[in-house]
């Protein structure tokens, strides 16, 4: 049961109204009843009479298979898996269906306007409407914050900084030397701004190298908790609209990200790469420093990007490769090890002392 | 020396008393001063008369020869390595033994209860007894705080978020949509209960999926610095007893954790993957989502996971295998190559270009 | 452009001037106007007239040839790559000498002192001359605070805390247990002297054994947003001057870094660990715990260290060999299965199931 105390549910809907929020079909239409009340989203597993649930996965079969949900949001490949008579939504996209239905029962709440009289304001910042600024947050001077902004307690917006409309920014983040597009949504302990790693050597001694770039942030960009968007150095480290950052992440000075993209946990790019649009980027991955990446890469967690990548394509392994070859050399290797352990005497294979 | 100013001591202690306390046994008792008084614990290289250390690691023999300590905890295995006429405690678990003695010395120290008149609680909160709230710290509507409990300085407790008895939550810590339980340890920048990392596809846009679920943590859990818990998709994500993580680990949604689970710093564990009881996951160690890894699993340090593990076995690598087969392929691809180059007219072996 | 709503310019040099600032030689000097006004810093596709640049890296060979910048600060060996009638600085190393310039323009901002009404400052601390402490910081019982420091809103200097002269602590920041030296740059979110991750095991639970040192920190130290640093367990975690941290990394209780090392994001050093003077360690790299690594050893990028590392080398891999046999195994291994794909019906390359 999705807990009220944390998510505020909005009301209950007939199983035909879910069907054309999520853009699915009824299967078997004429034999269902197309005003069956539903009035929640819930797991497989933990589904019962009167709610929705969503089989996406063939590791969730059996969970599926003995759900008690009064129906389930699916695609048509894998209709021979339903249990019998089960009510089911067929879906070109089940997680995308899903997650309509799952939006109408929890819309995003909006917050009540209130600047916190614990907070710290300057008088310069331009506050645009329905603005909430919680306790110990400090809004520096000159900030322009567009209307429908939320500031979470303890958050820095620095001098100077532009924040647009529709703007989440929660709690114990610190943002200097940017400028934010709207609908941006980042979470907790999020730093944005900051000097970027540089320095020259002089003499056994590293000389800082001035920092004076900003970060330049689109529309529609979440940052995930505690990843780090370092300004750029001369120029700007950029993040184009609607591209998506798991926690954790790290983006060096002047890194500049395409439209789109999709960058996992614990990702770090170094200095001065550019990824183009539609990027995704799996969790771990390493990108050194002044390179370019292709528009529609992808590439697979724990890899270590040390050359340029051509766009459209999957890449893995460190230094990373196409990834189906890759994925031929360690199989390669190992059958060549198993191959030599058994013809062999030993003496390559054996590493056990 | 310990630094007072860090850390209060506590008394001075007959070694036969620390014996006790460290379930260990004096070497050689009867030609020992039981009444010996130790004053003090310290490292080998740094103690001297009245205190005592600790062997544990042969890395350490020199410093152990070299010490000026009045009496050293160690295994019975390494007794012919000690100093002639060294006063020992010979303990089963040396690291165990020492570690009671330095909780004898060292106690938790007990902190004074005061709710700041500079930290924001809503009147809805309830708090126990003996509570301490640092300044600038917010308590959410509807918080529940358990007895002896210690929020630190900037943290946020968010809406309806409970905490159970005796918990230590430091400073710059977030929390929103997360039920605790007694004993909790949570250090500096602490993510708990942000949105996991969900999207589905529409149309070159991250639609989001609404993250509606918690996260759910038993007793005894300890968190290290900066590191992130996402809630739940659907269902929560959850940390059974006694799990241990270190920092900057980062665990995505519907994750769970069994009792007693050991995670050292900058794992990331994906989205749904479970783990069982004590699992032992090493540093920067990757796990991919919708895994399952058996109770009693050992990881290596920087292993990706790609596949469900079985229990009871050590693994290694990227991806990961047993971990006796991924060392020998290292050891055989590096024989061969070696062989290779002897052999051969170096042809596959050159890459000097 | 540099964007003056976050970088404050200072002035503009003569041609002349910037080459003495530089430690560079004016090509071609006799038909240059030495007395050419620059007026600002810019990067090569940006910059105009009245501008300098830096041309440092040969992947920016096109964007230098179009640049225009009316001076460009750069190494004597790529002089034949100048545009013609281009204006030069010839400098040993262009980084350093732009850096320098760079500074010139834009040099180190003073902050005005202040204590802000909303911070909460212990009436032990001892707080140096001309001090800044932003709102919401809090400076705990006994703090020793140089001259010239400034504290970020949000930021907790803990009891008995110490901090050298001309230190910048920025905000949401949390330091405990240490001793830190002069002219520090602390960037958001670091955390220092928190717990240790040290247990014992009994009976299936993680017994705690106390962290008792602090950390120790010379001068001239930098550390990146949300890196963390554990103090000590029996020992103190050491820093010496002029070692340099960038975001997102972790150092282990007892961790000692020598002089001038260079330590690249996301790195992970494991507990007691040594590294001398002068190491460079790249992004993502693991080093497990109790190893010595000597001074001025280079460790490549997402490297996994096990072992001691002999000084003055570069080493790369995981585990981490000296940099050359490691990428001629790499070499070596695409080789074979290149030539085994050609030669061999498929069996040992295949993977395609």
């Amino acid at each position: 049961m999705i807990d009220q105390n944390f998510h505020k549910k909005s009301g209950s809907y007939k199983l035909s109204e879910l069907a054309e929020i999520a853009g699915a079909e009824i299967f078997n239409k004429d034999s269902v009843d197309i005003d069956l009340i539903i009035n929640d989203v819930a797991p497989l597993d933990e589904a019962g009479s009167g709610q929705i649930s969503f089989f996406g996965n063939a590791k969730y079969l059996e969970a599926f298979q003995n759900s008690k949900a009064s129906a389930f949001v699916m695609a048509k490949s894998m209709i021979d898996k339903a249990p019998k008579g089960a009510v089911l939504l067929i879906a070109k996209d089940p997680n995308l269906s899903f997650a309509k239905i799952s939006s109408k029962f929890y819309p995003a709440t909006k917050v009540a306007p209130l600047i916190s009289e614990k907070s710290s304001v300057a008088s310069s910042a331009t506050l645009g409407k329905n603005i909430r600024i919680e306790p110990f947050a400090v809004i520096g001077e000159n900030v322009k914050l567009g209307d429908n902004c939320y500031i979470g307690s303890g958050t820095l917006i620095g001098d100077n900084v532009e924040i647009g409309d529709n703007s989440y920014i929660a709690s114990n983040v610190t943002i200097t030397h940017a400028i934010i597009g709207k609908n941006a949504l980042f979470h907790p302990g999020v730093r944005i701004g900051q000097d970027g790693f540089g320095f020259a050597q002089e003499a056994g001694v590293h000389f800082k190298v001035p920092q004076l770039g900003r970060v330049i942030i689109g529309d529609f960009v979440e940052i995930g908790a505690n990843s780090c968007i370092d300004r750029g150095a001369l120029k700007d480290t950029k993040i184009a609209d609607h591209t998506k950052i798991d926690n954790l992440v790290q983006l060096g000075h002047n890194v500049e990200l395409g439209k789109g993209c999709f960058i996992v946990s614990q990702v770090g790019i170094a200095g001065s790469t550019k990824l183009g649009d539609y990027v995704v980027v799996g969790g771990q991955v390493g990108i050194a420093g002044h390179l370019n990446v292709g528009s529609m890469t992808q590439i697979a967690a724990k890899s270590g990007v040390a050359q340029d990548l051509k766009g459209g394509q999957a890449y893995g392994g460190a230094p990373a490769q196409p990834i189906r070859e890759w994925q031929r050399q360690m199989f390669f290797l190992q059958n060549l090890y198993k191959k030599t352990k058994k013809t062999n005497n030993g003496e390559l294979v054996s590493g056990d002392n």
